[in-house]
């Protein structure tokens, strides 16, 4: 912040450095008999308190310590939702170090890259990420040790990872006594790497200020809504940009905490909202469609689950309905990126929309919604030009705030502000009341004859037909609109329903010149190793589409 | 912070400082729409929108600025709760000057003793302070000019007080164009003295920083819990602690702002918060209790007011209950200081306590609560060691956190930390799960044959009495324990009690011996400029005064 100039008279408050471990001691002290409770990768229920979980988070700084790992240097992880990727999260950021979370689902080869690109000394795993790393390790070049995350007697007899050691024992041997140190809140905490479909991934390295500055505002009643009197259950995972920041905003607020670990399908889901009084949870679209199917195929209900943020990608409006009117569930709809921590907005109702009618309200709250403070948003033209929110004009969102990125780890890709503000790749509308709403990525909008179509939209209504489990909308070339849009639907189990009918589903509820062309049916859609359909590889499996209006 | 080392690895986010500006507009931008509604001195209703505020408070800043006014100089204000007196918090903080708020309930001698020691440039007051200004100009050395807050039409016809300008006519001449200045974000923000009851007046000097960081902090669900459905109407006044916050986390969530102006009585707030369908309020026990009888005697309900947060001293049980059960409006029990910016702590439950009883629940309500994050608390004995937090053993209570002072302003009695705490002159416990309860002030506390006996506890228990208005506890001279207590009550209008019906009334309600040794009627106590009452006052009327055990 020392470019700034100072005032002649400075305040004269207390100057504590924004960091991490205070959210630990925090909770320890305050919220210490507070619960975490995980589903661990063993397939057995743990529990414990967030202060054993500050014991062993202290223990497992010490070990760092001895393992030679000091300020600055990358520790990544390879694992699920779990306490002990919790205590990771904690010593490593905690004592100075950077942690590094790895999304397990990418291929071995880019995990191998982004562990060399990271220049990680050390990587703790889960130990079903075992064939993973085994695959990998003989590419890591920078990694001096691997940590699998289990007891003595899950380690395996015989491996070709080149020194590998037991998380237990590893933290067993060590003291619960740690001073944890005080530095400078700029200092790296975190890194964690887009999953950009084009190019070599690019990491975003969170500071300890952006990371503390994210915990506040998320926590907020009109962002993620935490409160010590909450369940909090991420779905969301933690190599997925923190969780969305949730292993932090628990600590501040003293929530107790639940971990799914790998058991992401409805029933098991389910199974742990029941058993642990889940009220709040979040994640991507993709995952709520599996736990929704298992709660309607079964004639269950919600006990205690009161809240949901979705994000990741739009929520369609029919899930978001669904969740509200037959299950009681508040949605909240929420957007961010990799680059902002995550969160940039969230959609809640002001106090001049609570007299609105149902649909009214519907209406606003599918919108991405208003930016969290801290956050700033706006729209521009391609020559950057600054767009009027009136809810109509499309334009590139570009977004800034203190916990936005200003580049990516080692400079990689360069210069990537636009005077000073970070560009999404998003294609938004903001209206007169600030609610922001994507349309498209600005790769994903359809051109057709010099007008913009959302393909969001065109997905929307697609999946609020009965017969409709996906749905996805691509420009395909046409030789007088140079591209119209094309839909991509997959069925559900069972339902049936015609390319006519489908297209007669969007009378009136969308400009007549926005209606698909054309409507083939495939039996799934590519999905990315965070859960979002691939657009770019369904644009590349209908690239020479001939449209029938073509 | 550049006292703490940087890592070899700095994050990569976006370097942005905390500044108070950022709140007018984000909520310009954000909520520019929602409603600021002020009752005025002049005794009308005035409202207007967060927009208007922003454009009027750009004028200000350009106002200031061609009145000289440059960063680090005070600007004072003598001011009741309304719409001027925001736009000159955000004017004056934003140009990166310091708004220093004046109590004008302050005796003129202590008013200029405090505009002398802050060096104030000028001052901004509202006309039914005319006569407070008259008496203190001549006292005031540094003030340049006097801004008298209010159209040309009032202002008077001919005045003792030198360069004495009309507000509105100095606004109206400036361009609302302005661009928020960028600076340190440590920079002095505003000043406010404390209403200590010995010695001179002490300047707490807040920052940017520790007012930005107050402001996610005090937003919190388990702290003030304000969103963007909600309606504030802060009670507590501008000029105390900049009314906990509330005129900045108004302006980060939306919520739509109600100002009372100085009608302060029952029928007044209640008419207020009917007309302006006000949800959440804030303020001193001592307003709550005109306001509840005002309701009371006129068997009226609250159709919207769902919360409160009482601080500035404990919430009688009673008025909790009453609140609760009566009303059904929860009450927030917190806890600050001036020196705090002020909040430290606020007493909600966990998820642990959401299946106890009613009783349960409410003993633990009665607490001053938890720390907010951010604030840390410890209790010590008179060495300074570290006390243990079982409920039971009373100590001083320290605090330390970005919001609270290092130093009074102008270093105003030398060091007054303790090892990097502040000592708050409180005495409390804190239990097993963190949760803290002011037992008394240090001063206050009565030392009863080594024993220390909690005076605070002793005024719960009287007021609960259905015939008592006021209580005081007092420790006065008793030859064989040194002190014991004495209890000094004001009856409520039209009701009796005699002093034997009070002593019964605490049987089985607390320890034998800490039962008051005596009671005296009072027809009233003596309040301070925040309205607390008085104790060493008290204690100076019944210096002599002789117990019949003694």
């Amino acid at each position: 912040m020392s470019q700034y100039p100072k005032s002649p008279l400075m305040g004269r408050m207390m100057s504590q450095p924004l960091l991490i471990s205070s959210l630990i001691k925090h909770a320890d002290r305050y919220y210490g008999n507070i619960e975490v409770v995980s589903r661990r990768v063993e397939g057995d229920i743990h529990r414990y308190t967030y202060s054993d979980c500050h014991k062993r988070s202290k223990q497992l700084a010490n070990a760092l310590n001895k393992l030679g790992v000091k300020m600055g240097d990358r520790v990544a992880t390879l694992a699920w939702n779990g306490y002990r990727h919790l205590e990771a999260y904690y010593a490593v950021s905690g004592s100075g170090a950077v942690l590094h979370t790895i999304n397990p689902r990418l291929h071995p080869e880019q995990i191998a890259y982004i562990a060399n690109h990271a220049e990680d000394l050390y990587l703790f795993f889960d130990l079903n990420f075992l064939p993973v790393v085994e695959a990998v390790a003989p590419l890591c070049k920078t990694i001096k040790g691997f940590v699998m995350l289990c007891d003595r007697d899950r380690m395996p007899a015989e491996t070709k990872i080149p020194n590998l050691m037991c998380y237990e024992d590893l933290i067993a041997d060590c003291s619960d006594e740690y001073e944890w140190p005080l530095f400078d809140e700029n200092s790296a905490s975190s890194l964690c790497y887009t999953s950009g479909t084009t190019g070599n991934p690019k990491g975003a390295l969170y500071s300890h200020r952006s990371t503390m500055l994210h915990s506040y505002a998320s926590a907020l009643p009109d962002a993620l809504n935490v409160s010590a009197r909450d369940v909090v259950l991420p779905v969301v995972p933690m190599f997925h940009v923190n969780a969305w920041g949730l292993p932090y905003s628990v600590m501040l607020t003293g929530a107790k905490l639940v971990f799914p670990g790998p058991a992401l399908d409805g029933k098991s889901i389910y199974e742990l909202f029941e058993q642990e009084g889940v009220t709040f949870s979040a994640g991507v679209p993709t995952v709520w469609l599996s736990l929704l199917s298992h709660v309607s195929q079964n004639n269950l209900k919600f006990s205690t689950f009161k809240r949901t943020v979705i994000g990741g990608s739009a929520c369609p409006p029919a899930m978001m309905k669904t969740f509200r009117h037959e299950y009681g569930v508040d949605v909240v709809h929420a957007w961010g990126m990799t680059e902002m921590s995550p969160l940039g907005t969230s959609c809640t109702l002001t106090g001049k929309h609570v007299h609105l009618s149902e649909d009214a309200k519907q209406s606003i709250l599918e919108k991405q919604g208003r930016a969290i403070f801290g956050v700033d948003l706006k729209i521009v033209d391609d020559d950057g030009h600054e767009l009027p929110w009136d809810g109509k004009t499309y334009g590139n969102l570009l977004v800034r705030g203190p916990w936005v990125i200003e580049a990516y780890f080692k400079n990689e890709g360069g210069d990537v502000l636009e005077h000073g503000w970070f560009p999404t790749g998003d294609v938004a509308v903001i209206d007169e009341e600030g609610y922001m709403q994507i349309t498209d990525r600005s790769k994903d909008v359809i051109k057709s004859g010099g007008e913009w179509i959302g393909s969001i939209d065109l997905e929307n209504i697609a999946v609020a037909h009965p017969a409709v489990l996906q749905a996805a909308c691509i420009g395909v070339f046409h030789p007088k609109w140079d591209e119209r849009p094309l839909l991509v639907v997959v069925k559900k189990p069972g339902m049936d329903v015609t390319k006519d009918d489908l297209l007669k589903f969007y009378d009136g509820k969308i400009a007549k010149w926005w209606t698909p062309d054309d409507v083939v049916f495939a039996d799934s859609l590519p999905l990315g190793a965070t859960g979002k359909i691939l657009k770019n590889k369904i644009r590349e499996t209908y690239r020479d589409y001939k449209l029938p209006t073509a």
